[in-house]
């Protein structure tokens, strides 16, 4: 294309980005009227994709990192013929795949949108695909906005991505100087944003965002780069070319009011087709390639009843073996992998082990862009750190991704460290998460068998596991279907109360059955080790023929196992007597013993509960 | 001193590290060993500080960022002469205030630290508070690793500190090159983080850190530094001065094997006592000077019992008001304050109002920081947002910070802008955090009330407000006691069910009830505006009248109201049928009309669900 219909196609999207936001009532065409030149020379001229078949492996990826701008990424979609303009003026309706911010909903989008400063690290994720197994020669760009610059996350990505050396990564940066409430820290000034990434060591071009020729030769040069990624930061103006809005404060995230002058004052409508090049036919990733995928048969490692052994010891030999049977899993951990035992995983099979330091956010958004790209990733840190990456936990069910999560250091449990180290709150936040499973093994073999079934469901699969050893209690070739409990003691009928646990505390509760039974008081004991979903078919038999439960977990008491427990009798049918035990004390430094303990939810703390809960029902 | 004594000083540190955790048999001498001698110059030379008096506002503030090395910092204390040898050996005991990791319980701590990358941030919010408010010369020193130079927070944290121009702030960086599983990404490489934190607005100093004289030239030039926050680079050694662990990989985390000989290659032990220079004296926080700080009467905003106002609105009122009445009251947002409404104290009360720009875990950083030092923040950004500063909320409660952490744009209710703008999970992430207030109003006035109320509460206490427009339903005078709720309707003895609610299905579930009253089933309606601590009498009288109850909450079913009201019932006696309606689909854009009936919550569903639930008690 020659220049002159570059800038005319820039016209184009921001006419078209007014038009979308104008039938919706809402969202934001200033934003997209800043990047619509960097969008318009993107596809044009830069960008190889086939829109037709979006699974291409050789097609490149374009991240919409600011996804408010969403009317611009759809009137790019318009302009390449990947949707019509019938199309393109439903959006934010009811039922329209053109949401807000962009979603997977639509065959183009690997990842969600709309929580600033994750759209670069989930690129990072792409390209380390692309860079390190895939080893396809596609690019991933990422248009973001100023603001999100802010965001820490922006920075572990930034890092991440040129440690890795990724010239298969471009961001370029809208920096169009307003925020949503007013300016940015930074404005205007490129040079500020330009010394912070080439410190962090990547390729820096200045650009006049609305200069077509300077923005394609800064697109050349970024794409020709080696070792290192490219960053071009476009000097903007939000809602460039209407001036009632053009570089002015007050208009964020606002359809344009007059939009029929506006779109005059931008050369009225025009439809211009864009024939995006295609990707290089016959690539394919080489990592995935011929046998293995997902073949073989795991080998998970067997332990002995009666062994004292971690889970967290079980989960790194059980994703050894995984990693064995199957080319398409890959680990990551955020520098703990010596304690979480993911060096297992990584000693054997290094070439699919990535380590991200103590970046949580980075973690878990590298196994977002991994699992775009067709690979099962395990991501691995203390229970406790993983809150800091909730946000783009959140964000991944809204990108439909599948995840495997795992949180080790689980509970108090872990003894003298103290409570910075402890996951207390971790099973509340991944129950929230959308459409998510939730594990928690209290042996090894479980662990073992857990840590492969979790690897084909959908979603957000957390196994949590804890530091100490536990003696294992089940046999190797016992199964453990997600959603299942085990019942660990019964004497059927006889059965007075009903004593549910997971991982730690169904040790406890085993010790707890047997004082209670030297007291005459039978009791079942249920080990959950799915808490989302939950065995409730097994849970209602208890409560029918006991008619009172006891829940323990080392966590807090709100979003865990208690919960998940009163979850399952809210069918409004009638509910058994509940009662239940969990840290509701702020730990400190102690023994795993002592912490048991002084959190109340050892074995003696659940004989007396049990004893109070029976005289409950005995003596109403 | 002189810098023999320094060195000696530092010996003594090592020493004393290795002792504490050999008596603990667990801890982090290496890592206390690397940073021994900059404790020393720090202490010795720099630090103003007076023991006795912790509570002194000239006092200097020391935040160890690299919290694992707390040996160091005890042994710091006992240097002091704060505390004595006989509880130095006490380290991560039962019942020792000398935990694993350091917690406020010390007198002399300010923020607890053992999650990495949150000692920097915090200190900012400390340095702020000195900077723009106390208006007090204290200098805030953060000692970090190196590691912990990945996490994103700290670049959060280094742009607001170089933006607010926070001269008081010196981070001192133990550049020890190993992280716990190994080498970290730049090692020794000093000038690499000089690099990035100069491009950061940094002045940058790189020194050995076992030179006592340059380091003490170093601190004596970062404090003299004016209008930027200094960082002093030192090249350290993990384990210096032990042959058997100095500078080598594997002794993470671990006591030292051999002390007995450890020891003596250091020297033997010493117990040199430090005079630790105390505070200039006549010093006073001019901002918390004299009458207001909790004096006046608050006029809150009255709204008039049928307008339509939104929660967000009333919450920006209040908190203007608030701020009127109390000169401690700060206000914090993430450069969203337009939308969440923070603006209105923005502009009443610029000299208050901290501007965090898109950086949530500097939000609530800043925020941790700013109590520690007597003031009353109020923190905000959209529900869905606070999601990314998880960890840090959860290192809060450690830190025993009191907090207001204000969510605005809860729920489907937002409408079209889609999932990625929705808090769908706030409840549950706040609910799971040890020791906090969870509130949810669903009027202007109950708003006002309660963000009055929380003011004066312990702990994080989290107000969730709503993006649109609901009826006034109370009267201005009406009052809303934390731990409380409102019966809406009742017809005594006669309620066939109860409605439970809280925010924007409060209006969902009182249109519900007159469609149901029509059809002969009279129904109670409980607008649960307190989460936590729940209402259990309420709810209880509910449950023997009516013998089941409904919930219905903008939430996803986990964590949230459904789980509050099971949990007062967890109490071992018998539980109503309970049945719960949240939204179990991943929304998509829709007008909040249209999110509330799509995932379930509306009138609509309220009505068939109860229904339901009454023809279940009739006919079981």
């Amino acid at each position: 294309m020659h220049y002159d219909e570059l800038a005319e196609l820039g016209q184009q999207l921001r006419v078209d980005a007014i038009r979308a936001a104008g039938a919706a009532g809402s969202g934001h065409p200033t934003s997209s009227m800043s990047a619509a030149d960097l969008g318009a020379v993107l596809l044009a001229h830069h960008l190889r994709f086939d829109f037709e078949h979006p699974e291409h492996p050789g097609n490149d990826r374009f991240v919409l990192s600011k996804g408010h701008a969403s009317p611009l990424l759809y009137a790019m979609y318009k302009a390449a013929g990947a949707i019509d303009d019938e199309e393109l003026l439903t959006f934010r309706e009811l039922g329209s795949r053109l949401e807000g911010h962009p979603t997977p909903r639509l065959p183009w989008v690997d990842t969600a949108t709309g929580s600033l400063g994750q759209g670069l690290p989930v690129a990072v994720g792409i390209a380390l695909a692309g860079k390190k197994l895939d080893e396809i020669p596609y690019h991933v760009y990422v248009l973001s906005g100023d603001s999100e610059m802010a965001e820490g996350s922006v920075w572990e990505a930034a890092e991440a991505a040129s440690y890795n050396g990724l010239d298969n990564l471009t961001l370029i940066v809208d920096v169009n100087r307003l925020g949503q409430r007013g300016p940015t820290r930074e404005g205007h000034d490129l040079d500020s944003y330009a010394r912070r990434l080439h410190a962090f060591g990547w390729h820096t071009i200045e650009v006049d965002g609305h200069d077509v020729e300077a923005v394609d030769r800064a697109f050349a040069e970024a794409r020709s780069t080696i070792r290192q990624p490219t960053v071009i930061l476009a000097r903007t103006l939000k809602g460039k070319g209407v001036k009632a809005v053009e570089d002015l404060e007050g208009f964020h995230g606002k359809p344009v009011k007059d939009a029929e002058s506006a779109i005059a004052e931008l050369g009225g409508p025009r439809h211009q087709h864009v024939e995006v090049r295609k990707p290089e036919q016959g690539v394919s990733q080489s990592a995935l390639d011929g046998a293995g995928k997902s073949g073989g048969e795991v080998e998970l490692p067997r332990y002995d009843v009666g062994d004292e052994v971690a889970t967290r010891t079980a989960y790194g030999h059980a994703l050894e073996a995984l990693g064995s049977a199957r080319a398409d899993v890959v680990a990551l951990d955020g520098e703990v992998g010596d304690s979480t035992r993911t060096e297992f995983f990584a000693k054997a099979h290094p070439e699919r082990y990535f380590e991200c330091y103590i970046a949580e956010q980075q973690l878990v958004a590298s196994a977002v862009g991994l699992q775009t790209r067709g690979y099962l990733p395990y991501a691995c840190s203390f229970a406790a750190f993983l809150t800091r990456a909730h946000d783009f936990l959140r964000m991944a069910t809204v990108s439909r991704a599948g995840l495997n999560m795992v949180g080790s250091h689980a509970g108090v449990a872990i003894g003298q460290d103290g409570p910075s180290q402890m996951g207390l709150e971790d099973l509340a936040m991944f129950r929230s998460l959308h459409g998510s499973t939730v594990l928690y093994p209290c042996d090894a073999n479980q662990t073992a068998h857990l840590v492969a079934s979790m690897a084909d469901l959908d979603g957000i699969r957390y196994l949590r596991t804890s530091r100490g050893d536990d003696p294992v209690i089940y046999g190797p070739d016992e199964t453990f279907p997600v959603g299942g409990s085990k019942v660990l003691r019964s004497h059927g009928d006889d059965d007075r109360a009903t004593i549910v646990a997971a991982g730690v505390t169904v040790h406890q509760a085993l010790q707890a059955a047997d004082v209670l039974e030297e007291y005459g008081i039978p009791v079942r004991v249920i080990d959950l080790y799915s808490l989302k979903p939950v065995d409730k078919d097994t849970l209602n038999d208890a409560a029918a023929a006991t008619g009172c439960l006891l829940t323990v977990e080392d966590h807090h008491p709100e979003g865990g196992l208690g919960d998940a427990v009163a979850e399952a009798f809210a069918d409004g049918r009638p509910a058994p007597r509940l009662t239940r035990l969990a840290v509701r004390s702020q730990p400190a430094s102690a023994s795993p013993e002592e912490q048991l303990r002084a959190a109340g939810i050892d074995a003696e703390a659940i004989t007396a509960a049990v004893k109070l809960l029976v005289e409950r029902v005995v003596t109403p």
